[in-house]
């Protein structure tokens, strides 16, 4: 066999390798998008807590324009509601959104997809707000009412209910199913998911009103991270070391990329914020280049005990895509070589369990046992953020090295998680990678991770394969949907 | 063989076991102690965690009475502390106080006892005064002036500390080496941990400024549960119900015993707390009686969602000892049927894993999957008040069941909690049975709730034996001590 033979039919079944994981990952993405739009719709209109002490599914509580009273819930009178619900957005109930039936997103959701719980978590409304969003524009198949409708309804209770105090920006963590918060974070978290939210609903609507949210509450986050934290709330205590955790310059350098897409001009004016962003996370590699720590001094130096020593190895490699897409995008080919060594390799080859697979979901940089109970357990969400990274690390350098971790992440990922009999993924694996906690959904497990993992690996595999096979092996495959502009619908 | 001889011989063979077992404990509370007393003392006088990053133990930081000025730290002059250090107090630099030489204790303990963090976790500095006070009071074995020194030396590092604005009450959950306030709780624990260990430092040194520094904080604890909570600084959000963790009236009811223990004034004042706490705990029996749910209405009905379902077997355990010593204070036969049969029998029988053995941490009522990633491990506090609450429940109904439960429960918890190889207990094991975190102290874990078990064990089971066994059985071993009366020392 010719050496030429051999490199073709080497090419050929990397080729089909891909292609397979292709259809693999476009299959799971319809699953798990059907699993959500079956379960975590609220279909009612904004019906409170069943005063009984059920879920209150079954009652439902409707806007009368004419009397202006919430009514239907035979209970409601014995409900006590400290402030009076308010009346559904003119939009909502009059204009043409009025066909939008479901307000927000139950996520507390059982293995078949039972809600076990209504109260509704703003990280995850916002979140699915955004994945409805960016699937309806960039996938073709996903181009559908039912997704933009449900977007529009969860960003619209987002727009009344988020915000605590109006005009104050800052946002609940969890509100009840009718809109009253319950917990308020300390952080900037909430209002995060809140500006990706209003930006992408802005994207495929056009409506300038989520726009103009979006921007407004980015110039609250950027002044509370870089001005003034005060109004977050926490207080100023004389022993709390001034440190930086590695989740706030990323979310931001996420928001910077999310606002700045194909706006140029918004683009260069963040573009600032963006080195910044990337400055910070940056000063996370500590140790003479041996570990990312999540927890840095205000200068970039090590903080003393469990608080410095905390890793995170999921976050180090969320990190580590956000910022080989910065350096992608500055064309630094330095810094992508330097975010590929330390925030992906160095994570993954340091988090992943020798023993029994899987990435752990923390570790003490000197080998020590964290306090965390849950240390040892393996989450989903560090598995989905290593996958985008290892193949989007591949899709740029062509490195087989990372194309093999990718496989051995997926292969795991696919194997442990995956339901194959109710859809979605198990969030929460014990060490030996056993399932431990049933659900599918809860205060921290949404519409989010898992779509966005398998809609960005579809995406990155069918450009690959676009690239690497010739023009026939593609013929008989729809192409990707290109992504929709701004305010196409 | 007569009947009469059988009788016999069982009763016999009862007092075997109950001795195999009163020995066994009294050794491990032995080692317990010893494991304490070796690694947990901060034996340098108020050095602050070294701004090198390192854990700073081996430099120290001395107070100069001449000058004034802390020295002694190479470092300190690179330090950014916000607040100046206090100098110390003048009991402890100048006056018979001068000989000790620790200030409050290390709780960071790995699990030979290396500390792998220098943070001071009020709970837990609380707690082991407390438990150095009731043993050197207890126990004649343990009137040793080290544990006396070492209690005196964390409760003065508490009133100087822990309040983190006084003359306000309120205190922190965790301080810098130094005493810095890092954070702070927006609940009562840190004050009730506060005032056990005032109280019992009191009773063993006579010293009045203690029992004012209990009564004081003892007070404004009340008023916050049953007046007004503003002063915790949670904040009242409209869809946060109304509800009671049965943790709050739980802990009160302690502070009550504890402060009326052979103070018949005092006693009688707080009888009517002591009444309104019994009564808020056994409110969480919900569900006509087959269940104990941790959060209820303030008015005591369930709650709708997680919270509401929400159970923790180990706590209603603890409730249930508590309780148990109201019902038989008060002679009420009625209430400690009730108690042992909803506090006692229910939450053992619903929350013993069938399959691996073991408490489970946390349940859902409906038995739905609990969110908490943590549900099904075994930790070592609710095996040590189950131990506690049915070795109880024997002493005092003679109920044979229960006797059976404690061997079954200290059985699991001797085979796997125990480190036979560096003293003390790990706290974390997996829902198997195996070791999760090797640490033998954390944020959590300190020195109580293993010695209280033993020591409160070994009492009753010597109790049991006196009472059971023909006065020449017992007439080689030495009888347990009584209680020392206040200012004994």
């Amino acid at each position: 066999m010719s050496r030429g033979l051999r490199v073709w039919q080497d090419m050929e079944k990397e080729q089909e390798t891909l292609r397979a994981w292709k259809d693999r990952v476009a299959r799971e993405l319809d699953r798990v998008v059907a699993f959500w739009l079956d379960h975590s719709h609220d279909q009612e209109q904004g019906c409170a807590p069943c005063p009984s002490g059920g879920l209150g599914l079954g009652s439902s509580l409707l806007w009368s324009p004419r009397t202006s009273l919430w009514a239907g819930c035979h209970l409601w009178g014995a409900a006590s509601a400290p402030i009076p619900l308010h009346p559904p957005t003119p939009d909502l109930a009059n204009s043409a959104n009025a066909s939008v039936s479901h307000r927000g997103f139950f996520t507390c959701l059982g293995r078949d997809g039972q809600v076990y719980d209504d109260l509704k978590y703003v990280w995850l409304q916002g979140r699915q707000v955004w994945m409805y969003c960016r699937l309806y524009r960039q996938f073709e198949r996903f181009r559908r009412p039912e997704l933009l409708n449900a977007a529009k309804a969860g960003g619209e209770f987002l727009l009344r209910y988020a915000q605590v105090a109006p005009p104050a920006k800052k946002c609940a963590f969890v509100l009840t199913r009718d809109g009253r918060p319950v917990k308020v974070q300390r952080t900037i978290f909430s209002e995060c998911f809140y500006t990706m939210a209003m930006n992408e609903l802005w994207r495929v609507t056009g409506d300038a009103r989520y726009q103009n949210e979006a921007m407004e509450m980015m110039d609250q986050i950027v002044s509370w991270v870089r001005e003034d934290p005060s109004g977050l709330g926490r207080p100023q205590l004389p022993g709390a070391p001034a440190s930086e955790s590695m989740a706030v310059p990323m979310m931001l350098l996420n928001l910077v990329e999310q606002l700045g897409e194909a706006d140029e001009e918004l683009a260069g004016i963040s573009a600032e914020l963006g080195d910044w962003c990337a400055q910070r996370i940056l000063q996370h590699v500590q140790r003479g280049g041996q570990a990312v720590l999540e927890n840095v001094s205000e200068d970039g130096e090590e903080l003393s005990g469990c608080l410095g020593r905390h890793q995170n190895p999921g976050h180090a490699l969320e990190a580590g895509w956000f910022l080989l897409r910065y350096a992608i995008q500055r064309g630094d080919a330095k810094l992508r070589a330097h975010v590929i060594d330390k925030f992906l390799l160095l994570p993954f080859h340091s988090g992943w369990d020798p023993e029994h697979g899987g990435l752990f979901y923390f570790q003490d940089a000197d080998g020590l046992c964290p306090t965390q109970l849950e240390w040892a357990m393996k989450l989903w969400w560090p598995h989905s953020e290593a996958m985008i990274a290892f193949l989007m690390g591949y899709s740029e350098t062509g490195d087989p090295a990372l194309l093999r971790i990718f496989y051995q992440v997926a292969e795991y990922t696919f194997h442990r998680f995956r339901d194959p009999e109710y859809g979605e993924w198990f969030g929460y694996l014990n060490r030996d990678g056993k399932v431990a906690l049933t659900i599918k959904g809860g205060p921290f497990k949404g519409c989010f991770h898992v779509p966005r993992c398998l809609a960005m690996c579809e995406e990155m595999l069918n450009n690959l394969l676009s690239r690497l096979a010739p023009a026939s092996a593609l013929s008989t495959r729809s192409p990707p949907a290109g992504p929709a502009r701004p305010g196409a619908e």
